[in-house]
């Protein structure tokens, strides 16, 4: 028996997220359906997380147990050759057999997208939040560092949500500008639902002036939901990494 | 009566090109069925080029005339809120009678992508020609540069172009790479049916070894379609810039 863990990159916009539903694509079935075209049996597949619908992923990160004696490299291609094109694995390796891709890691990495071009561009209309008011990238620089550190982000939190403890730790949050395009990347322990969009919600709330300087660790003390901005768009947002190794 | 000029950005993917054609969505239709929706009148729209289904456009430009007064900051809102998502209106510009957006044009700008990463990606597969084995950014660029200058390229001229000049001038030429994206980016005072796919897919060919080092010029030279490399796919080519003043 090996376990084979993979790291994905998925267009979420015509998928109802990762998790398998009924009568609806997800990633996770799709790959299953890859997999048992490449090994002749379906494994269940093991994610890293639950995603929504229309959220992008670089770098997921699932795994499966076979019996199969196939070399990673060879996973890749077999697989790349029966996935849509809108689905791709990035790469494969074998891990230890009590490997599991959501409880074994450390952290994850999430990336918001804005596009804040002067009008909308054709090209990135499934992969950005169009925002056309100017966005100052300093400023939201300084702004998202509130969120580092450890906190109880229940005002970060949409409702629904079956977690007890709300705490979580942002290792590292900050904006980077290239162009027109302005990205958010926050770096964390674990990430409470719909956390990173009520983050980037918060961020635009914070540059059309309705939080004041230094306001983002009020709203987060407040533990009040109401308190934080709006939840952005899912389209914009991609899971970027996740971290299994202390320090990386 | 004004002339009004439009720069347009669109994804191709879903278009069968820029030209009004039976049966099949165009992007002058398109744009033809917005502007009636703004002014309440169907007016002929006249483009800078045709260009094949699936190729893509930065700025492609276009003109119109109307008796309209509407300011041209207007038409750019009224138009991107008819227009689909994969059609926007970039700027718009007031000229004069005489501009034409064919035959004013001293030159155009063409980028065509090649996304040269291990793994092809699902953001990708619309926006640029996925091309897996290691390119040499520099040595690309070295032989893009045999293009430029004036030259007959009928080597680089599908079958059924009717035109009967074939010499067209090369202003600049270049490749550049960013991560694994590779760039080929060519400018000239015109091209023929296919000419920068068929740049393109040469440029691949003397990657691959079928054209020794400075072989281009030798393609050119033959005037041979048979000697240039296959034409490269249409979604990796995009209408990036049209020039219609000197020295721009």
């Amino acid at each position: 028996m090996r376990n084979i863990m993979l790291a994905i990159s998925f267009d979420g916009t015509n998928y109802h997220g990762w998790q398998v539903q009924k009568n609806a694509a997800t990633v996770q079935e799709t790959l299953q359906d890859a997999l048992e075209a490449v090994l002749k049996i379906r494994p269940g597949v093991t994610g890293c997380s639950r995603t929504d619908a229309f959220v992008h992923a670089n770098a997921y990160v699932c795994n499966f147990y076979t019996d199969s004696s196939m070399p990673c490299d060879a996973f890749v291609k077999a697989l790349n050759a029966k996935l849509p094109v809108d689905i791709a694995v990035k790469y494969c390796r074998e891990v230890g057999l009590d490997f599991h891709s959501r409880y074994s890691a450390l952290g994850k990495e999430y990336v918001y997208k804005i596009y804040n071009g002067k009008t909308r561009s054709p090209f990135l209309n499934r992969y950005a939040l169009y925002y056309p008011y100017k966005l100052d990238c300093r400023e939201l620089g300084v702004a998202a560092e509130e969120f580092l550190g450890e906190h109880d982000f229940s005002a970060f939190c949409s409702a629904g949500a079956s977690v007890e403890d709300k705490v979580r730790e942002i290792f590292s949050a900050g904006v980077e500008c290239r162009g027109d395009m302005v990205e958010f990347t926050v770096r964390g322990n674990g990430f409470l639902y719909n956390m990173v969009r009520i983050m980037a919600g918060t961020l635009l709330y914070y540059a059309q002036g309705k939080i004041p300087e230094g306001g983002i660790a009020d709203v987060i003390a407040s533990g009040n939901r109401e308190k934080a901005g709006p939840t952005a768009p899912a389209h914009g947002l991609y899971l970027n990494r996740v971290f299994y190794t202390k320090g990386e």
